[in-house]
C-alpha cells in the first residue's frame, strides 16, 4: 500500500469503559437504574422522556440529566412538565459524555433517593454511541422523518442500543416511511433489538414502553 | 430554574491541551513545523494537500498523517499523487483526534528527517476545533457548496483556525456564494484570519497559499 495504517482509540475507550463500570457499580449500591436516551437532534428525545416519565412517576423517584453543548431549553421543559430532579450538563462543545463527565456530574446532581435515572444525551447518531455512559441500558430513538436507512448508516448506535423507539410515527405517511424494512435493519445491527413503535404526541405504543421500562428496571 | 447546571469538560480540554504542549515541544525539537487540516468531509482537504504537497516537496520532506474513521483511500490517494511519507490513523469511530492520539501516531510514524508535517483530520466541522491536536498552526477549509453562512454557524472552527482556505472557488456562480459576505463572517470569528480562495481543480489561488506556507514555516 505504501503506508502504514495504526489505530489511535483503543486507550481511550478502555479507560472510559472502566470509568463505567465503576459508575455502574456506584449506582448499583444505591439502587439506581439508569438509562442513557440517545438520538439525533429533532428525533424527540425530550416529547418522549416528558411522556415515559409522567407515566413512571408514581411508581418511581427519577432523575434527569440533561445534556447539551450548551442551552437549557430540554432542562427547563422536562421540570415544568414533569416536576421531576432535573439538572443540565454543558458538555462546551463536546459532541458526546464519556463516563468520567457523567460521574463529574452525578456528584454535583444528589442522586440519593432516585432509583431511576435517564440521561438525555447530546443529540448526535454518531458521537454518543462510541461512549459507554455507565448506563444500565441505551435507548435509542430513531425518528419517521429520519428514513428507514439509518441503522446501515449508522450502525454503532443500533448495535449498541438494546431499545429502538421508533417515534413520530403518526408523520409515517408523508415520508413513505416502510416499518418492517426498519426492523429488519435494526435487527441486522441487533438480533435481540427491543423495538417500539411510538407516538409520544398522539400517545400511542407509549404505555407499552413505558411498562417493558418498569419490568426490566423491577427486574434488575 | 428549578435545575442546577453543570458544565464537565473542563478537565479532559486541560489535560488534552498539556499533551499537546508536550507534543508541539518534542516536535520543536525536531525541527518538524506541524499543520492541522480541518473541514466538512467533501470540502476538497486530500485534493487541497496534494496540490501544496507537490509545490512545496522540493524545499520539505513532507510526511502525511490521514486520519479517517476507517478506510483508507486520502491516504494512497496522497501516497500516488505526490509520493510522500504518508501514515493511515484509524479513530475507529471517534469524530475527532485529541493529542494523545496523534502522540500515539507519530510514536509508530518515523517522523526523524521530516521538516513539514500534514494531519487530514476527520471530516467535521465541530468535533476537531475543540481539541488542540499539538499542531503549530490550524488550517481550515470552507468549500463554496457549504454556503457563506458557516462561520456563523460553526464558530469555534473559525476561532481555532489562522488559514481559512475557501475552496472550489470555480463553482461560486451556480451557488451563489458571496466571498466578501464569507470574509467578513470569517473575520467576525477571528480578525487576524489570513483567507485565501482556491481552486485546487484549476489551480487558482493555490501558489499564494504554497508560498505564504512557506514563509511561515521559515519563519518560525
Amino acid at each position: 500500500m505504501g503506508f502504514e495504517v495504526v489505530k489511535v482509540k483503543e486507550d481511550i475507550l478502555i479507560e472510559n469503559s472502566k470509568k463505567a463500570d465503576e459508575l455502574r457499580k456506584v449506582l448499583k449500591e444505591k439502587r439506581i437504574y439508569f438509562i442513557n436516551v440517545m438520538a439525533s437532534p429533532g428525533a424527540g428525545k425530550t416529547t418522549l422522556l416528558v411522556n415515559l416519565i409522567n407515566k413512571l412517576k408514581t411508581e418511581f423517584n427519577i432523575g434527569v440529566m440533561e445534556a447539551d453543548i450548551d442551552g437549557d431549553v430540554d432542562a427547563a421543559r422536562i421540570v415544568k412538565e414533569t416536576g421531576v430532579k432535573t439538572i443540565q450538563i454543558h458538555t462546551s462543545g463536546a459532541c458526546h459524555l464519556t463516563a468520567q463527565m457523567v460521574n463529574d456530574a452525578i456528584k454535583q446532581f444528589d442522586v440519593d433517593g432516585l432509583n431511576l435515572l435517564f440521561l438525555e444525551n447530546v443529540g448526535n447518531l454518531v458521537c454518543p454511541a462510541e461512549f459507554d455512559t455507565g448506563a444500565n441500558i441505551n435507548m435509542m430513538l430513531l425518528s419517521v422523518p429520519e428514513g428507514d436507512d439509518k441503522p446501515l448508516k449508522y450502525p454503532l448506535m443500533f448495535e449498541v442500543s438494546k431499545i429502538a423507539v421508533i417515534t413520530k410515527i403518526e408523520t409515517a405517511d408523508i415520508f413513505d416511511f416502510d416499518f418492517q424494512k426498519c426492523q429488519q435493519n435494526i435487527h441486522k445491527r441487533n438480533q435481540n433489538a427491543k423495538i417500539f413503535e411510538v407516538s409520544a404526541l398522539e400517545d400511542k405504543g407509549t404505555s407499552e414502553l413505558a411498562n417493558y421500562l418498569k419490568d426490566i428496571i423491577q427486574g434488575r
